[in-house]
């Protein structure tokens, strides 16, 4: 604490980047212990003790409460789509995505591996040592999302793309303060309802992975311990390329597609808006100048 | 900007429109592709990805993350019946009503044919190229509302002005100022509840059709890509008469329903709330005389 | 208007009655549209349109839309165990519990009516015309309740009497100011998720009517229309005795069972509270004295 | 009341403590009377009348309830873990901890008593008087947790740490003032959603215990009523040791996990903070001394 303002401002940098990771990892770790868990009990019990809505549920509230976790800190992304999304419309400094999306991968990896390891004698009972991805006794679907076998890649990498959309047009939505958004502090919970949705209307033909964190590391931890290549290539090759860059640009599509339909028409909304991270001033203070401003960009976008 | 006042009013009311819009839109293109989506999702799967209570919560959290989208810039109606409804009781200008509806229009058919598209090869792989709207292999019910077989027309019609009336109703009294209504910013989610409650007690003999936005333009659409013109007349002629008209008269008899009931009964209330759209001032500004005029009204109505 | 203050009292407060009598009746005629709407879809479907998580969903929320229509008008009971529940602990005036009970019950009686009319087609059809209460083709589960046939009365009475405790005790601490309340706005919605919770633990033995209004005016409805004196006696003589008036014993209960255990001791607390209708002072106006007096009441009670 | 300020204190805080016993005992009273009595509406109706996601909305809206019930009084634990996971982060006094858990004890042996009681019949009706843990007819399952056979004590154990870790968490977090928490007064809501979906997650393998109040008064209950020497030791040794003992170990890790990762890397975050029970002083409030003060605790830390 010897240096003057400009050190000073470094150490509160450095460290603010710190924490940020440091929640980001723990609010991944919460989120995907709920996710695999979840798909997890479906899964080991027949589907007895699980069914689609519970593992919905229990995805979409992982979700919040990784969210909750961490928004105070490092904005509760917990999601490699919703850091690069909101860094494409100016939400988020770019220069901060690697750092925020390797806490996210290290948090998800870490909970894969609990979650295998307290499953494990489930798994053991089920499949009696030979672990599959698919069949009567196949558990690979708890880690990480596969097609079903009729889903074509095209189709599906566009369905990738409206899935995240979603979930960024949402996200964006639910905290847009010019908008009639969610009572404070409900933000998170609904950003994971949104979730549980998503995958309850668009889960079926290929998981809707979302989330390349949660997905990439389970697959790798499922590949790790035993479940074989076609972690990789289900059906037909290289899956997991689909499931962990297509939802990055879905993300993108869908933090756009809020901009473009309703955000940027905010009366007196500045262009400028989107290129700087910081809360634009309130609308009360905006003078007519900025108005003009304003009504002449976007004419113009 | 050169032009005065005036001219400057103008240009702000047609950016209004033209937000409102394309607001409405938006909205109603991601209604629509949580309803469709989670009613395909049962469908294609058997209804083992699906079960009664997961498709009404996609259609009721499609109806609140509609609202959500558009509720700061076109007021978050994205169903005709809403609009018309809060029309008929004077919350909303008649002028903009033709406005709302083909804005509503547009989003509802663009986001049906995003269903029918991402959902192709499940209903190919379903029914193998042979689209129908009723029996084992039947999809109809993805797009539109049917009714049952046992289900007469007058019955069915009666519903339809129950199911809407019931929206309606709630709708108004979640926004309702004076009235004991949610914490502000939870409207639209129990307007969504309220479309997912509905749906589990009156959905079973017609599916409770309440938009006909939806409902048209998924019948369009099937109609479009090859159902047949089975969508326009099952079983008994013209279901779709009912299913797009009658919600709309449903709509109004809901709104007056709460007015009447409840609404007009309100402690210094003015009878003339009724007739303009503007905000009413807050009872604490009624004096007396106004009070006389609106128990002498209320004694004429 | 041309009388003095005190015939302007009077018209007010005759006003209120009929207002507050108006709004409990559109309030109870919501409630019962959705509980017996909801439990129709489930009967008349053989429970494929409906599950015990879709009944006891439109069951908690419509007695939630039933408490938000009537709420800011009525107090929004909805149910005479709450009126009763209430004024037995000085939260309401006894001279106004008739009123609210005949509304209450030409409210439910009136929606019951609605649900026979729209389902008939759906219960001639399952029945073809042979109503029964129980059976394969029974439907009298719509419009009452019906006790397990080995469920002794007594029993189920003490079951009906925790029932709608539980539902009163939730009721008050969910309005209590002095607790740790739910967010402003919500707490109809809570004491709905409290019927919802209620229903799924001990709905089972006995149906868990705690709705007296709901229930009788169900029972008098189906046999009006043919159920036959088995809605009257099921299996023993009389259950209508115990699911009308055991819940009103049992809401009685339950405001005391939060009274003693929990409201009675908030600090600064006066006993004298429970004898007046009108809002207490809030704690800060309460001098030395009063806090003498209530400690002194405290330890006599 | 004639004593001076001194005495007048030590009155207080022999009420305060009073109090703060009745409405634990009132709240867990409650909460075992939603989580005992949704498991029995399953059990005894062969889970027809309750599913996986009844029984986990039964427990974590019971949970919610409980903690409602009391949390403006003693604090809202009903729970042991809860109680020794905050006390061990110095958000509650160690002196008071035993109190606390004996009234959770006695709270919810009253209410197993009472679920034993109203289902008595149903129970007889089901297992003909031969009451059993497991099998066909089996009912324990009721009253506490029991493991499943293919799970190994050390993985059960590291479970139980997890789940109740996972509650501690979610916990801490909801009521973190300085983190982005639910809106004032949701906190009990989203703690007993934390429970539904841990059990949606975490409950096959061994019932996800996380109340040690709950499960031991059950375990007793049970024993007591003839369930035999099988509720001690179903399978492999006493099970009771690991669902009474590790649930408040794991409540230790779970709070320390949230203030490891979270809470100590608030800006302006005091480490003392950790050794009070009061609120720590607001943010603007700390000057630049008491910055650095907390940085060089952080680094040591």
């Amino acid at each position: 604490m010897k240096g003057g303002a400009s050190s000073h401002c470094d150490i509160v940098v450095r460290n603010s980047l710190a924490r940020g990771m440091l929640a980001e990892m723990a609010g991944t770790f919460i989120l995907v212990l709920f996710v695999d868990g979840g798909l997890a009990q479906g899964v080991v019990s027949g589907w007895t003790s699980g069914t689609p809505v519970s593992t919905s549920l229990t995805t979409g509230m992982g979700v919040a409460f990784g969210i909750y976790t961490s928004i105070g800190i490092s904005g509760g992304h917990v999601n490699p789509s919703i850091t690069i999304g909101l860094a494409s419309v100016g939400k988020f400094a770019w220069r901060r995505v690697p750092l925020w999306i390797t806490a996210q991968l290290i948090g998800a990896l870490a909970a894969a591996a609990v979650v295998f390891g307290i499953y494990y004698p489930a798994i053991e009972n089920l499949d009696g040592g030979n672990r599959t991805v698919f069949g009567p006794t196949g558990t690979g679907v708890i880690f990480c999302t596969y097609p079903q076998p009729y889903l074509g890649v095209w189709v599906g990498l566009v369905e990738q793309i409206l899935n995240t959309g979603l979930l960024l047009h949402c996200t964006m939505m639910f905290f847009d303060e010019r908008n009639g958004k969610p009572t404070k502090g409900m933000e998170p919970f609904f950003v994971g309802l949104s979730v549980a949705v998503i995958i309850l209307a668009w889960g079926h033909n290929a998981g809707a992975p979302m989330n390349p964190a949660r997905d990439l590391a389970g697959r790798f931890l499922s590949w790790l311990v035993g479940y074989g290549s076609e972690v990789w290539m289900p059906y037909k090759a290289h899956w997991w390329l689909v499931s962990t860059f297509v939802p990055l640009a879905g993300g993108i599509c869908g933090a756009y597609f809020y901009v473009l339909f309703v955000k940027r028409h905010h009366p007196g909304n500045l262009a400028q808006d989107y290129q700087k991270v910081q809360r634009s001033p309130p609308a009360d203070e905006l003078g007519t100048s900025h108005t003009v401003c304003q009504t002449e960009l976007d004419d113009i976008l």
